[in-house]
Parts: C-alpha cells; structure tokens; sequence
C-alpha cells in the first residue's frame, strides 16, 4: 500500500543517521529545531488520507495504477497539472507557507522526461534506472529534496573557469559501480528532512563542463552527505498558540564530500549537451508550481489584511478596497497564467505533460515582482502595531496584560484577544526573521524575475511579432498568422 | 445561407437612411470619413470566407446548426470562449486596432442569459422574441452596435433623480404596439456602420428609475435615431500606403429622439431589478473580449517596439530585452486570464456560456493599468523620431527626399524606405489623434480598471481568505476549504 | 556647560525609578535588552563633542547662545533646519537606523509655535512656561520622546463616542497644582530611555473632545507613568561583530495611569481648536526630519547593494547599475523635497522657522511608497543567501566551518571571511525582526503616506492649476499667476 | 535698449531667406503652419515686457549691467538658476506647452564654461570670440536653437566607424576665414523661427572623431542650411477658440550642406577630448530647465485634472484626490530637485554657474518617467469623451447644437459651454498629435530617463555608501563621513 502515514515518515527520519549541522552542533532529525518544518511535510502524508481531498491529493500512477501520494506522480494531463496547482494552494493555505515537498515531485517530472531523450539521443539506459528509481518512490511515499542550486563561486565564469573545481558539483570519479562527486548546493530546501536528495544540474554547460554534468539521487543520510542546516519559523508561542506558529522551513548548504552514487541512481552522467535542458525544466515544473503556492502565499497575507481591515472598523473604505483588489489581483493572475500553461502544455517523448514554458514563467514572475509590495499592502493597513506589539509575555504577565487588553481593544464587538491575535499574526507575518526569509523566497525561490525574464526572452515568439508591424508597415506582404 | 460578403455588407449600408452628422453636415454611410472603420468590418466577412480560419472566425448556430459568423454566435461552451478571444486577437492584430464588432455579439451573449431570466422570474416572454432577433440576426450576418453607455449628467445622482430625465435613455410612452424612447448614448463604436442598435442598461436601477431599466434593438437608421459621430483614423498616405492607415473606428453621440421600438424588439421594459444584471452581463462578455483584443494590441505595439530596436541595432540590449519582455508579459498575463475565465465559465439558464466574473475582470483591469506603460515603451524603444519625423510631403520632394534617405539610415543593410516606413509607422501609432484615442480607449473602453476593481470588489471570495487568517492566527477552529 | 557626555546620559539612567516592562518582568533602565537602543542615544552625546561636526551636531541656542546638541535647538533659520536634515543623515548612517532623538527635537520645534500662537488667542501664559522647560531642556542637554499617537480604539470614532474615554488621552481631573491625566500612547519609540516624556494630541479635535485637547512633559519615570517596551536589534553576534549589531531600537506602549502634571509642564490644556494644529506642526517637523533619516537608510541599504554587486562580480552590468539608481533616485529625490521644505520655510510667530508643507510631505510620502521596493532591490541584487545563510554558530564550528569558508568564496580576490561578512550584515538587514520593523516603520513612522496625501492634499493650491486649466480652455479671461 | 518686443522679433523673422520645408514646398517664416510656434517665442519678448515680472523674466547682464531678457543670460549664482527655473514654469503654464526658448539659453551657458576651459588648456581664445557672440547675443535680444542631436546612423558605431562619415556633422574643409561643416542634427525645436542656431556635440569622442568634434552658431537662414520642418499644434478652432490652441512646436531635420562658418562663430574645431564635456553640459543646463518646465505641464494637466473632476461632481472623492495628489508629487519632486540643483551649483572658472549634477539628473529621470503616467491619470479623472467628443463643427451646426448641449450636461450648475470646451480642451492634451508629440518630448526632450540614468551612475557617489556598508559590516574601521 503505497500511501504512508505522518507516523511511518517521522519513523523514518528517527532511523536516519545524523548528518545535520545546526547551531553549532551535529544533530539527528528529532531536533526541536527542525519540528516546525516537518510539521509541514506531515500535513501532506496526512492531508492525503482525508477523503475530502481523494484524487486531489493523490493520483493514480501510471506505473501503477496504484493510489499514489500526488506529490510522487508524474503528470500525465493537463487535468493533472491543474490539480497540481490546486493541490499546492490549499496546502499553502493550511499551513500559513511553503509546502516544501513539491521540490522532489518537480524534480522526478523533469527526470522523467529528460531520461528518456537522453537514451533516444546516446543509447543509455537512464529511463530505465529513473523508472526503477519513481516506482520505489512512489511505493515508499517518499520525500526528496531537490538539489540544483550550486554556489557558483564568481558569477561571471562557467564551472571549469573556477579557481576551485569544486564550486559546482562533480564527478570526481568513475567507478565500475557508481560515480564519486564533490561539492556543495546551497538554499536547499527541505533537505534536513527529505528521505532522498534528488541532484539536478544549475545551469546549461560547455563541453569543458562535462565533468559537472551530472544528476543523481541518493539517501539524504548518505556518507560524505552534510547538511548545514538554517531553520526558520515563527516566535514560538507560550500560551496563544496558534496553527500559523507551528509551521516552518528548513534550508541546507548541502555538502558532497567524496560522496559514492551507485549506477543504478545516475541520471546523468557527463552529456552536457543535456544539462541545460534538465535545469531549465526542473525551473519549469517548479515555476508552475509556484503559479499554485504564490496564490496561496497572497491569501494567507489577504487574508490577514482583510482581517485587520475589518478589525479596524475600515473594510469597505475604498482606499482598502483597493488595496485588497490589489492583491487578489496579483494573486488570481498568477493562477491563471498557471492554468493557462497548463492548458497549453504538451506531451513529452516519455508520455510526460510539460507545462507550456511562457505562461508559467510570466506566472513565477509576476508573483516575484509583486511579492515586497504584498507585504507593502498588509503593512499600510495593519498600521504600526505589527512592529511594536508588546511582547507575549506581556500579555500574560497580569500586571501589564489589564492594560494592553483595555487598550488594544478596536471596534467595541471584537475582543479584545482576537485583536491581540490578530496583530500577533500579522507581526509574526510581517516583522520577523521568518517574513524576511518568505520575501526573499518570494523573489528567488524557483528562479528570480529575472531568471523568467531570459526564459520568455529565449522562448517568446518576438519574431512574430516584428513581423505583425511589417505587414501593417508596408514592408511585408503576407500577414503572419 | 447565413455567410454574407464584405460586398454584402456594403450594399446594405447603402440602402440605409443617411442619419449620421459629422464635420457639420449630415451624410450618408458612403461618406469617406467612415471607410476606415467599414474596412475594419469587412475584414470580418472577409476572413470567414478564409478556409484557414474555418472553425474559428465561424462557429455552428446552436438555433439552426447552420454555420454562422463567429461574431453572431451564442456561446455555448469554454471552447466557444477559447475561440472568441483567439479570433478577436487574431482580427485586431491583423487591422492593428479594435476589432468593433464584439460589441454586438457580446449583447447577444448578455441578452440570451437575462431574457430567458427575465421569463423565468415574471412569465414574459422576452426569451422568445430574442431567438426570433437572433435567428434574424444570424440569418443575415448581421452587425450590431451595443449603445450601452448614457450620457449620465450628474455622476452622483441616479437617472430619476437628474435634472434632465433624459440623461439616462427612458421610456417616454408604451403603446399597444410598442414603446417609445428617448435620451442619448454616447461612445457609441461601431454605431455609424452598424445594421442594428442594441441597447441595455449602462447600471443598476432602483423601483424609482424603472423608466430607464429598458432594453431593445433597432436598425441604426430607424426615424428619430441620429449618429453624431467622430471618426479617427490614421493620417492618410499619399505615396507610401500601408494596410495600418487602411484602418479606423467611429464613434457615436446616438441620440434617440421619440424613437418607436416595436415590441418584438423589447427585450426589457420597466423589470428594473434586472438592469444591473444586464448591465454587469454585456460588461462581462466584453472585458472576456478585451482579454482577446488587449493582447493583441500589445502585439502590434510590441512588434512595432521589435522592429524599431531591430533598425537601431539594439535589440540584443539587456535593457531593451527586458522592456519587450515587460509587454510580452502584459499581453500574455491578460489573455491568460480570459483562458482562465473561460475555463471557469457557467452555463446559464438558457444554455450560454457565462465566463468567470472574477478572471475577465482583473484580465481587462491589468490591460487597463498598463496601456499607457506601453506606450511609453514604444517611445522609449523608438527614440525621438515618431514626434519630429517630417511629413511624409517631405520624403517625397525630390529636393528634401534626397537628405532625408540618407539621414535617416541606422544600420547600413535596412533601406532608407524600411526605416521611414517603420517610423511613419510608430509616428502613426503614438503621435496621432488616433494613438490618442487608443490610449483612452485603452483606459475606458469596456469599462475603466475602477469598474473592474468594484467587480471584482463585490465577486471575490474576501471573507474564505479572512477565514484562513484567523485559522492561522488561532481564533477558528476548522480550515476553510 | 549644557553639552553633556554619553556618562553623563547613562548615569542620569540609572538614577531613574523601574517602570519598564518587558518579556514578563518589570526592570531597570540597565536591562541589557535596551542597550542597543541606548547605545544609539549614547552616538548623539558623543558625536556632539567631535570637533570635525562642530556647528552640524551642535547649534547655537537663541535663549543663552550658549552652544547646545542641535537635538535640543529650536530652528531659527532654513540653513537651521537644512543642517538638522544633514546631521540627521549622518547619524543614520552611522547607526545603521533611526537615530530616535529627532522625536523630541521636533516635539520642542512645534511646541514652540503652537504655545505661542495659543498666548496671542487665549491671553495664557503657555509660551512662558515652554520657554523655561526648554531653558531646562537645554541645559541638561535631555533627551525627550514624543508620545503623539493614542491606541484610539474604532478608528471611525472620534475621541469623545469612543466606548471607553481612555482610548485617547484625556484630563480626568483639574487641581489648583497641575491636571490629572489617563489614557495610553502607543508606537512610543526612545520613551524607555528618555528623560522626559512629550505629549501632544494625535488629531483634530472638536468641542466635544475638549478633555482630550491636551499637552505636556514630564520625566518618563512619572508615577502612574509604565512603559510596556518592545526591543528590537539585529541578532546579537558571537564572534563576527559588528557595528551594525550594536544598535537597536525600543518602542513602547505608553500607559498614563491617572498620571498628575503640575501646571508648568502643562502646555495645552482643552483648547481643541489648536489640538489639529500642535498635531500637525509635529508631525511636519518630524516629516522633514524623515527627509533627513530616510535618505540614509538608503544611503545603508545601497551600500549593502553596492557591496554585494561588488563581491558577486557583476557591479557593472547595466541591471545592476540601473537598480542601484533606482535607490540612489530613491534617496536624492527625499533628500531634495526636505532642501525645498527648508528653503521655502517660513518664520512663525514665535520666531521658529516651520518648514514648507507640501515639499515635507511629499518627501515623507516618497519615501513610505518607496520603502519595500528598497528591500526588494536589495534582495534581488543579493540573491537568496541573506534567507540561506547558516547561523553564526556554523562559521565558528571548525567541522563546517572549513566548508562553508570554500564554497562561500565569490570573486578569488575576496576574502571568505569578507563575503560571510557581507551576507550577514545583509541578513540582518533584510531577513530578522529588525528588518520587519524597518519595513513597517519606514511605512508608517512619522505618519503614512496616506497621511501625507491628506496633508498634501489639503495644503497644495489645486485651485491655482484649475484657474490655469480654465485660462487655457477660454473660460477664464486673465492668466492665474 | 537690448530688449526687444514681439514686433521687431516678427520684423526680423521676416528678413530672413526662406530655407524652411513643409508640407511638400519651400517656404518663409511667415507660413501660417509656423504661426503657433511663433506665437510661444513672442510670448517671451512680450512678458519680459510686464512689470509684475521684473527681474524674474529679465536679468542683469554680467557683461554690460544692462537689462536683458533671462533667456540671454548666463547664471551667475544659484539664486540665477532658481529664477530660470521658476520663470520656465510660468511661461509653460501660459503656453500649456514648451517654452522652447531655453534651448539657446542652456547652450550659451554650457558654451561659457567650455570655451574657457578650452582656451585654459590648449590657449585658444574661443573664450573671447564666444564673449562678444555673447554681447551680440543680449543687445538684440536674439533666439537661438541648439542644433545637438545628430542623427547618429548605427547607434552602436562611432562617427568615425559610420557608413557614411556624414551622419555626424562634421568639419569638411579648415580655411584661413573660416571652416566648412556637413551633416544633419535632427529634432531640432524652434529652429525654424530662431535668429540663431547653436550647434554642439551630441556625445564624447575618441581622437579619431576629431572631425566631429566641433561647435559653432550661426544664422538660420545661412547659405546650406536647410530646415525639414514639422510644426504641430492644437485642431485650430473656428468658433470655440481658446489660447491653448494659439500655440505649438516646430522640429526640423536642420541640413548642413557644406556650410560656411567663419572663425569668430567656431566655438571647438577638433578639441575631442572636450567634447564630451559640452555636451553633457549643454545637457546639464537643459535637464534643469526641464526641473522647471516639467512640473508647468504637470500644473497644465493636473489643472485639466482637477476642472473635469469638478465638472464631474467628484473632486472630493478619495480615489480622485489620490490622482491628484499623485501628480502634484511628481510636479514637485521634479522641481525639488531642480531647487536642490540649483542650491548645490558650483562655480565653474568662467565665474558661471552650474548645476549640480546628480539632482538636475535625477528631477529630469522623474519626469521623464512618470510622463505617461500623468495622461493616464488625466485620462483616468476625464472618462471616455476625450476620446469621442464630436467635431467643433457638431457643435456649430444648430441641427445637432441642441442635441450636444443638452446631453453633454454634468452638474447642472455648469454650462454646456464650459464643459463643452473643458472636453475639448482635454481632447486637444491627450487625444491629438499635439498630445502624442508631448508624451514623447516627456520621455526624450533633454534626454531620456536612460541618458539620466547613465549620468547619475557616473557621478553618484556610489563607493561612499559601499564605505558605510563596510564599516557597518565590521570590514572598514573607520566611518566614511
């Protein structure tokens, strides 16, 4: 039964050796610090059993032809990429941010469809190892995190330019059963709690680049495997607990140390003629991903500044009419430009669904250029208070807490714990380390602007276009179209 | 058979009454000033003969199974809202401007849904006497205006509280067979080369104002209809023609003095509560359209902005990829929404199609907010010349043509007359009274980006994204979705 | 001798009575969580005895001539407050922050003139009694905080319908020896470490709200007098320092619990039709001081940016360069309306200079609209490293500390310890709590921008643009100006 | 008497040979096309005339203590340039458009520095011939064009690297009386109707362009200059005239057909490496002219703005009063910045002074960039008819008189009339090639916003504020200030 528990994947984690370096110390994944980010992972295992969400949740492999976990499924309609999408909103609804697990569900459609073409182009037999590789995956429910972000060392040169080699992730050596690699990915998400890290390259690569060319999946646990692990979540709360609190995020500087990948888990393996493709769609998929979470991303903030709004005694003035259309606006044209590249996807060699490449990127980009005025919006009309809400302690401690309950108090219908509440919310949201971390995910997680910027640039059909004012111009016969 | 010629169309103008006023005289539909809008429309009969657009700029009537100018149709599925915004991108890209013949197949659309309420809610039979128009109107390929929009006199007071009453168009008397009108409509597109007047209520009435909650169709020529219009075109070419100056559009004050509707043609007489809906109806099929017509403006300016920077040279420029790609961006954001509209659509009482209230209305508020930014990066883009180009006199005087195709080369292997032409072409799109009208079309034209941020102010779901707020901040127990 | 030293200051602390509280306990001005914020106020008394910014720090008083901190001098001249602007431009960057001092620089400024203005009206004696608190001011060279803004319950509710009376500060009773005062200020930044707290009412009032009319300054360590603070600082460092780190900032809810101010502090007393005034007239100088502070923290802002370009190799690329004078523009344009708002000043009655309306606002406002974008900027031009970086901890740890000094290194010629260096001041900048409340406060600090349009809005001579429209139409015979 | 009235400024158009094109033909100065344009140049004799602007329209002469025109004054102190800024302002107001006559006040500016720099360096004695141009130029009160833009041919080559060498002017021939130049400038304002054309670089040079490095006046009627002119103004009106369509703008294509200069009219001939200098200080004078102007055609747009809203009944609408407001920031930081400019001039050693750099830059970019902004806010406020009010003659003609006045109705305390020629007026500014011909002078007149940008970036000091983020860091000891 391929559907696991909360529990089976927490059971998991604890028999994981501890390869996790936080505050100082090497920990396992029972450390209290990574709680808030697992907490995350568990909604979805739990989430998929709620028959209130059955085949939005899940799906039906294709391998199959089992009731999988939707998050190990590789798309094989646009229906399936339109539920993608929803799923991930609700998802992000619930817990208040990013859901995390989506990295290794857009890291095995890339896979799956770029493994395929390489054993079209070269006569290997990577599809079949990936095939291998997704029916345990999907068998087990596992979670991966997706590591594809080198640290790139200077910006301006290509991996075999580097004073270090090392500054991209490479093949050290070819063994008879599997290959060693070095390095280091960084900014990766849900590694400190993924089952397996799934390897993807950053960028397109030169011949002289071959060495980095290179994907592969491995335990996270794996020898030689580090994860220098930063933690973010809310303040945690003492006595007004609270869902929004209980969530969080972990990200790692993944360090690959001389690490031993096995045959039957590389995917790639030197055809840099390869690499840019797998990099741009892993960027693909996850781009339409974030046309699902962004939206939800939106609501969360909406829907705390609706809160306020209504709080304050002010929802139907029209300046904070506005400002709400504002950010509906954002969010619901983002959603659509996800459904629009849903609409428009189309078929992979491997029988794979591919997102169209312009709508989900102008989605990713909308949502990153509009991500600091969304926290602009909720700060102008939750006021100042955010920013110099009285610690918790102070509402607890009774000698403060009369005044701050008599005196925060709004219209005169609210009490005066849900305008505590409220605010609470909102300053964790808003005025903490956990809001700057969502901001700049906001506008680089999956790629920033102007990353999507150079994708429509390249796949924009601009010539078309020039070619609409010749015809008008004068200068050419035929229109174009 | 229902498909007429642009010939067919001609003809027909010609029988009509000459009621149009323009420059101080009263002409007929032959006077010259009105061409470049009628090309527009005949472009229309035209392309449905074209077997490459077959399906497309045609559709299959749903009353006869005939097939039928798309632009006469009733939509009956997504698929048929798909294929509207596509043949309307399609159309306006082709003439470089407004399409204008929306307008009357969006009123059908908006009156196929309220006359069938209409006899639902109060046993009229309001739905029977539109199939009949309808089947007229197909039968014989028929172009309609929609005079929507009242002159409205003081915008704070509803129609029965004016000073004048006919500021708003009412209903000055019922007979037994029919009723008679009078007030005035102004904006009026199309008007003055349209068979029929459809005309529907510009807002929502209360008991008081049930005089003005009328709705009905009449030739444009009928006695006591008068068209004083404006029309706009580019400046004419004397030598260096171009299918861009071929093109126009005419607008119209319609002034209804003590006009006899017959009461086949009544399709709301006095069922005020009804108003607003027809109202917000033909609102929401047309801002669908503009999410088919604003890209495609965007295309022609963006292909103008291509073309232009192609000449100068830099149009691998970081600079200027981004400012192409910013209005790759506008377009494609805006028809995604109208695809997620579509997608999201209802079907209606009487079977029709209604699009997504919400999608359409932040699709039209975003071409909205950003037509002015592209003219701006038009200009940018083309540098000074589009204001100070001499005219054209100048390029063909051999004594100054001489100096102006040398001086105005760029880069060595484009023609002098490739140069000129493109930014003759520029000059006509941004500095000309039509670039003008453009603009502020852009703006109003289907209703302004305030009108949608109401809309979308009263349809979105703000109180679900308030509740997942205080799920997260603690204060609601269950999560809302 | 009225300049005093930073021993000086933090000794006059010590002296005073525990009325702080803050994470459930009651403390001293000693607790170690308001240091950061003290060591800002300690910058003011040192820098002031720096020869190299004699005549900018200090200022020359026009009560004893003595020369006095520019923070206790009431501007006489616009070089007066054109220096303020400088001075407190310096001192941000120095900081890093708010430099805090302004609040009761500018709270003297506008009691100057209103407490004059209200002796011409009512025959008081106000402008004396003010005269002798600033002669004290001076001398002891004090630091004040200025407690405008009441907690105000509904905010549609003036002072007077609220629920309970205390939502705004009130007088609840009048003795022969001073008033009775209750209520609470909240948002009351420096108030924990200040000499004397300033009160001013937070609106216009009318005659209803005559209790709520009320002025005066006392020693923060009043009885009845309780500051529930909140202190916020850059997250302390282990081992890496910096100046940056040093800084904080404390704001606190203000609770006046049946507080007694004997009559020669009281500086308004009921007289509601100056309450819109005194409000006003402080919040104008503290908007031109805004002119001064919010340049530099973009001045702070674009040095991360510059740095960080630097570092990643790609300080001259043309988006690079373009963002980094986006914040430069950003910067100069508010530092510019404060110049304008100095030279176009205008002498009070009383002899202080009150700079020009409209040119404060509008560089307040351009600041607030401006202020997300700002991180934005600085977010995209970092990349995600400020969200990513492992704690503190990692880099001292020898076991990670090895791998994260490789693979942080960017350019070969920077040093690793450089580049970590960088990435955490940046951290601290724009992903931690400090952050979060800089966002908010560069919001609404001084009053929102909405504030400002409301204050532009009603002092700027629309009326005189209409006259020229009007001339310019042909309906007006003579030109307005 | 050195200033001179419309009349003899008319008297001496007239005397000069008919080198102007348009239209098709060869014609003078006194073709009524001209006539608009001619109008905004009398407008300038005439109110130097008026009392009520001594010594804001005129100026002292440095030279000879004479009362001159401001437009024939070199500015000596920075009270100089607020006063040209303040007078640009008035006169754009009167004229609802471009004053045009600054053009050859920056250039006699910019020419007083260089040469003498000039002559410092290489001991030329352009200096003095420029001195008596100079005195020539102030007793007759002349015009002058500054001829800068050349037409440039590939914009990524050099001059020298050009196709043809002619696509830069450039000296042809040295004689012992005088030189020989060849080329074109386009885009050339009021040359058509100056005295004088001042002819400057367009850019830096490198030693090879040499030949192209070369300034000069002469007259503009002079043998081989011909002038390609558009002229464009308001529709003229029949019966509803009102000054803003009294006046308008001419451009030329200025041919240099082997023109002779002689030496006492050549202000650089060969001098590269200064080259540069002139032009980005022509550009630098001009861009604060444009701190001047461009916030008078915001008054004219805004008072446009604020006429319609009140017609409307709607100027005390929050949302309308934000537009308002919007565009009295953009007026003002624009001329806050020139104020700011003005303030930090510098003497330059010809005893001229010039603006500062960074703020003339940064006030120009604003405008610039808000310029479309602004009609789409006055096309916001204005609604729809802008752009389809009927012709003048519709109004004329009694058949539809009566229908247009009835229905054109708002308020019903405002005549037809009045709000008749409010709409026309509003049509005319942003419905017209008038109105096309302005957005793009907003965005390119002076410089683009991108030329803005590249000055700023090359004098802002940038490495300062990478000092202050260093030293925050902990990398720098020592604060940079």
């Amino acid at each position: 039964m391929p559907m696991k528990t909360p529990d089976e994947y927490l059971e998991r984690l604890k028999q994981m050796k501890p390869n996790i370096y936080i505050g100082g110390e090497r920990v396992g994944r029972d450390d209290p610090r990574l709680r808030p980010g697992i907490n995350v992972i568990c909604k979805t295992f739990e989430q998929a059993q709620n028959p209130k969400y059955d085949g939005l949740m899940t799906a039906t492999s294709h391998l199959t032809g089992e009731k999988i976990n939707r998050f190990t499924h590789v798309n094989q309609s646009p229906e399936d990429l339109l539920k993608k999408q929803q799923m991930i909103r609700i998802y992000c609804r619930m817990t208040g941010g990013c859901i995390q697990r989506c990295m290794g569900c857009d890291a095995i459609n890339a896979l799956s469809v770029v493994t395929y073409e390489l054993d079209q182009e070269y006569g290997t037999d990577y599809y079949d190892r990936f095939l291998k590789f997704l029916r345990y995956f999907q068998e087990n429910d596992l979670v991966a995190a997706c590591a594809q972000t080198d640290v790139k060392g200077n910006r301006v040169l290509r991996p075999h330019q580097q004073a270090d080699p090392d500054l991209y992730v490479r093949i050290v050596e070819k063994r008879s059963d599997g290959i060693v690699v070095k390095g280091a990915k960084n900014h990766i998400t849900v590694a400190a709690y993924a089952d397996e890290l799934i390897v993807v390259p950053t960028r397109a690569m030169t011949e002289k680049d071959a060495d980095w060319a290179v994907s592969f999946a491995i335990p996270a646990d794996t020898e030689g495997v580090k994860l220098i692990t930063r933690a973010t979540s809310p303040r945690p709360r003492k006595k007004f607990k609270a869902p929004y609190c209980e969530y969080g995020i972990g990200d790692s500087f993944v360090i690959f140390d001389d690490v031993f990948v096995p045959w039957d888990r590389v995917f790639m393996c030197g055809e840099w003629r390869y690499a840019g493709r797998l990099a741009a769609l892993f960027a693909l998929y996850h781009r339409h991903s974030y046309c699902g979470c962004k939206p939800a991303f939106t609501d969360v903030l909406l829907g705390a500044a609706v809160l306020v709004s209504d709080y304050n005694g002010i929802l139907d003035r029209p300046h904070v009419r506005r400002r709400l259309v504002d950010m509906a606006c954002t969010a619901e044209l983002v959603y659509a430009a996800g459904v629009a590249s849903a609409m428009y996807s189309e078929k992979a060699g491997s029988g794979t669904c591919i997102p169209n490449m312009v709508y989900a990127n102008i989605g990713r980009r909308h949502a990153g250029l509009h991500i600091y005025e969304e926290y602009d919006i909720v700060a102008e009309l939750a006021g100042g208070l955010p920013a110099t809400l009285p610690f918790e302690e102070e509402f607890i401690n009774p000698e403060t807490a009369k005044y701050l309950e008599k005196y925060i108090m709004r219209r005169a219908d609210v009490p005066a714990e849900n305008v505590h509440r409220c605010f609470r919310l909102i300053s964790d949201m808003i005025c903490s380390a956990y809001a700057g971390v969502f901001q700049v995910a906001g506008v680089h997680g999956g790629g920033s602007p102007i990353m999507e910027e150079i994708a429509v640039s390249q796949s924009y059909d601009f010539e078309e276009k020039k070619k609409i004012a010749e015809y008008l111009a004068g200068t050419r016969k035929e229109f174009p179209g």
